[in-house]
């Protein structure tokens, strides 16, 4: 049963154990193990690579079977249906389009006071995709991390995935891949995958980025390897949270939040309401919904522990509630979403209206899927291009202009204690010349 | 004495090792202790604060006597010169005027199809400024942090840096803070500086982002508390490389190197050559200077171990071996820098031709020189005001426009197993509107 609480409740804590579902003690003992992997593979390569995929993932491969093969990806079409192509097709361009807007651009400014500055844009040399396998293997997140690297610009784009039963992959996975543009494919997952994107082996390229999401040994191995490579982010369980007033409509609420808690036992579904009329409603068409859910045990579970309605007062309580969950997703079902949309401060994505149901944002709206949870809203954003792309920054002095500001550099750089840097001045702007006085 | 090797030599494997300096196995025996102060400062708040403080900075406080007063800060006013202050001001004014060019702005696109796509961009609510102590107690780190944060239009920032003896912190570095805006610092640092802003103490805020250079255990700190709150990157020892042709003047080009140098034992200083008579009189140069340097011990110990020159046939091999080394700061110190640059791939800072020292972008250009070091740069930035910020994806569909998409989601709902998502469209798109059958 979801529960219903009140304004006068601790609401607090309650959003701030939702918010923190991950930060158990388990993770500091898998940790011991992924170091392991990311030691054996760093070590040993392909041989490391190959013996954890049979030990966690039950397949036996030789080298020169991880990667799938072009008539592997080819046929994969053949095995979904039109419609499915279809969609994954208009997926795909929306989603191309929007990451197409305001993607930063290099610039160079050159200043009156003979002063050049600016920015250079380039992207990563290659970027390495995660998908996960499994129950969650999703075409959409292929898609969601495969788009952005193209729109940057990537030269190499490299996709692992775990394998699956008789050492396929999911051919919506890769007719996913094959039109975003993917076309190299290895079967590995697990923290194998991430040490073998990291470092590199015979088999597998090391590459510069590794975004998407995974298990919890997926998400330890992205953190114990960032700083030599770069990470989107460290992704948690899926969380959404639905701010509604009487208008909103409780059978989509409850849709919309067995939505998210159909993902994961550990998935989080928030409501704050000013109606409680609407409270009510919602958990019923909730329950009813649930009963015969083909996910039953695990939407259950999640909306067990992870579950909450909150009746509140005022929408603008609503919105100070949401600022302190920072929610991953974000529905304003409201009668005026955008007289609230002000108030909100963190949110990995908002979805406005009663017609806007996060479904919408997860497959095809275009804007990114991938999102900050458990809080990180409060300082992180979607992947985006951004995520492949890094820049440069320019300078460009004359000697004139070197000369404007040499008092002030001596002055800094002596108030630090590094004559060095006094002296890489000094030199440039000696009137008499004199360089054998240094 | 700087070595000199030429490209027929095994560069590559040198540069490698000059990049993985801090890649040490010592790391993971820090981490044990790193861990031990995070715990002990979520659990006992100030209290282990004050302990860590007295045990590694030699110092006891009462936990109100963390906070430096207004009174030290407008006395540090008094402590140095006006031309320090001058200079300061000239410098935090450049900055600032560097960073507001190009601050990604809030977007939303209202679509002829009903559908309005966006971008929404807030600053994070509290910031957290590490500032070194010590020998390394730089007033240019705080404006190089505080000034971006100010940008951002971040509400709150806390600026935390290690008491010095006599429990003072630099004046200078309060005069930086003050110029910057900022007058919550408190006199602590190491370990328990960041487990205090990641986590809260009775006497410290929690902040949502975690940015600034400091020693091996801060960064280990903050590498484990990222994903608790953000961080700006993994700062490692700094480091130049310099790509000079015949044009260059050997006693610039040797005091840049120096000008690296002298920061660190740990910092790296290289130069790529076409000129081999360039390579020898900067060797002869670079020893005559360090022969009467003030930090002489530390700034040959980084030459022997971590400087080099190679001599390559060509500027194109120069930029392919910088490419690969993805420097810190880059110096073009060439005839035509502007006609190299389109070959260069991945550098933090670029300075371009024979009157831009990197010491230029240190202190007072307006570029951040919070840049990515270890070869961070093939896939990361300066630090930015973008550090600061961060933004949510808009979505609202009209009823129409959801109509539109509604085959396409209901279709990769199912092909991704997740019926709640499908239903979450077919329930308000239904045209009889016969919710109960739900």
């Amino acid at each position: 049963m979801l529960r219903i609480i009140n304004q006068q409740a601790d609401v607090r804590a309650e959003l701030q154990r939702i918010c923190d579902r991950t930060h158990d003690e388990q993770v500091l003992h898998k940790e011991a193990t992924v170091r392991e992997v990311l030691q054996a593979v760093q070590r040993q390569g392909d041989k490391a690579v190959l013996h954890y995929t049979a030990e966690f993932d039950h397949q036996t491969f030789k080298a020169d079977e991880l990667r799938v093969t072009a008539a592997e990806i080819d046929a994969a079409y053949q095995q979904v249906s039109k419609q499915l192509i279809d969609s994954i097709q208009l997926a795909s361009k929306q989603i191309e389009a929007f990451h197409r807007q305001r993607v930063p651009k290099s610039w160079v400014h050159f200043g009156d006071d003979e002063v050049v500055l600016g920015k250079r844009y380039t992207p990563v040399d290659r970027a390495g995709l995660y998908v996960p396998g499994g129950r969650a293997c999703y075409p959409s997140t292929v898609l969601m991390n495969a788009v952005p690297a193209k729109v940057a610009g990537v030269p190499r784009i490299v996709m692992v995935t775990p394998p699956g039963t008789g050492k396929g992959i999911s051919p919506a996975v890769l007719v996913a891949a094959n039109e975003a543009g993917v076309r190299e494919i290895y079967r590995i997952g697990g923290a194998q995958a991430i040490a073998a994107l990291a470092y590199g082996t015979e088999t597998i390229p090391k590459v510069d980025v590794i975004t998407g999401p995974g298990n919890i040994y997926v998400t330890i191995a992205k953190k114990l390897v960032y700083g030599n490579v770069g990470i989107d982010s460290l992704a948690g369980p899926s969380e959404v949270l639905i701010i509604a007033d009487g208008t909103a409509n409780p059978i989509h609420v409850a849709t919309d939040l067995l939505a998210q808690a159909e993902h994961d036992p550990m998935a989080a579904a928030i409501l704050l309401t000013t109606d409680a009329g609407l409270a009510k409603n919602v958990q019923v068409a909730l329950e009813r919904q649930l009963m015969d859910h083909p996910r039953q045990v695990d939407t259950s579970k999640a909306i067990a522990h992870y579950g909450l309605i909150v009746v509140v007062e005022s929408l603008e309580i609503a919105a100070q509630f949401s600022n302190e969950f920072a929610p991953e997703h974000l529905e304003l079902e409201v009668e005026d979403p955008w007289g609230l949309l002000p108030l909100i401060r963190h949110a990995g994505a908002i979805f406005l209206g009663h017609s806007t149901p996060e479904a919408v944002g997860d497959y095809l709206a275009g804007p990114n899927h991938t999102l900050p949870t458990s809080g990180a809203a409060r300082y992180a954003s979607a992947l985006g291009v951004e995520t492949f792309l890094k820049h440069s920054s320019i300078i460009q002095y004359s000697q004139t202009a070197l000369e404007k500001v040499a008092t002030a550099i001596d002055t800094l750089a002596t108030a630090e204690g590094l004559p060095s840097h006094a002296d890489s001045v000094r030199c440039r702007v000696r009137k008499d010349n004199s360089d054998s006085e240094l």
